[in-house]
């Protein structure tokens, strides 16, 4: 029976993607703190694409170009050059409706353009802003999955790991699960689901560390909370767009 | 105060080992199943040294030209060619007194290497066999430390965390743990700690699976059972021996 069952893989780093197979695969791209939680936000929130980049020149080059809003960090702080940020209350529905983003993080956009290089055919943006919404089309879909983990400049970190071991908690039932790294990720959610931003605080995550000597701990605690959103961001024609018939 | 304490950092995977400062730091090689752990028995049971080497046609060389034991694996199993495999139990003091090893393994020896081409100039070997020993160099050692699991064809692994997890339980008020991937580790061994087997078991580890369909599961009993050596295994001119002055 477990035959039948699609594959289910968890990626803890940008270097480590080329171990798995992603051009059959649905990949979930996740950087909790903070691009695919401002992603999904913004998305639920109107905005009417978001354009993931890799560079700060080429997100300032595209935004003049369609007169799209430029947004995106690096090592947690606005980019020089650019509008906004990366924190999802930058992007309240009074301002962001209909509005184009362009946007460029740390980790986040960078490993969605190399599952792209590696042929990914199929790419959905993960967070817990979205997680139930993401778990019920994971199930629904029945194919192979690989949760990719952002991580921090390749270092596995926390709160991405703990994502995937959220949805690997939800839907391991209806996939086939032989990787050691799910079953990490979703020991780390075990121990951490009582309350997510205590854990973060109590291990002294780095990536807590980080943003709260910028005082952003309301950010933290924002991207920690699940199903606050019911879309599902996808990649389409360079874009991320509100899948059609999910909300 | 912490700042006079030296950094530690635990490297999940080969692949990730370039973005650590191995030049500068301890360098504890982890291959829990079953390469470091075959390594300490070998020697506690007084092999007289261990010569670590990447290929299987390099180990039959370097056996034929010395006349010492040619031992190994790829995927589990005796490699095709050598004479012995990598059980620990394959090494009583009865067959292995004053005789030397030509060892390769598919992720242990191959790792040494790697961390060899990076700079490293101190190398020791950890396993659960010799988990004080390790803990006890590393605290007065007093120097900075990279705990480098083998994990599998860079797949992180459950068995190698666990052990990077024992060991940061056991030193980490001596050491500046800015590292997540340290406090995952720790938080599976705190999980598993009071049955390191049930819990291989039970997570279905990939290693434990693939080494229990080769009616292995007395080498994984032994792999995980902690401090029956006392030896330091260290590299020094292209070969592993016991540190002096430990035992």
């Amino acid at each position: 029976m477990d035959k039948k069952k699609p594959q289910l893989y968890t990626c803890l780093s940008p270097a480590l993607l080329h171990l798995y197979d992603v051009s059959d695969s649905i990949v979930v791209i996740i950087d909790i703190l903070r691009a695919t939680s401002t992603i999904t936000t913004a998305l639920k929130n109107g905005a009417k694409s978001i354009i993931p980049v890799d560079s700060v020149a080429e997100c300032i080059r595209i935004g003049k170009q369609i007169a799209a809003i430029t947004a995106g960090e690096r090592d947690g702080q606005i980019a020089e050059g650019l509008q906004y940020g990366n924190s999802p209350f930058e992007y309240p529905e009074s301002f962001v409706a209909g509005k184009t983003l362009v946007l460029t993080t740390t980790n986040g956009t960078k490993l969605l353009h190399m599952a792209l290089d590696r042929g990914a055919k199929e790419i959905i943006i993960g967070s817990f802003c979205n997680l139930d919404t993401v778990c019920d089309y994971l199930i629904k879909k029945n194919k192979p999955v690989v949760l990719a983990c952002a991580a921090w400049k390749d270092r596995v970190n926390i709160e991405d790991s703990l994502f995937a071991g959220a949805v690997i908690k939800k839907v391991k039932e209806q996939f086939t699960i032989n990787c050691d790294a799910s079953q990490i990720a979703e020991t780390m959610f075990t121990n951490a689901s009582s309350d997510l931003f205590e854990f973060m605080k109590e291990k002294e995550a780095s990536h807590y560390k980080r943003l709260s000597s910028f005082g952003l701990e309301k950010d933290i605690m924002f991207c920690l909370t699940p199903n606050t959103s019911n879309v599902l961001p996808f990649y389409t024609d360079g874009k991320l767009i509100k899948k059609p018939g999910i909300i």
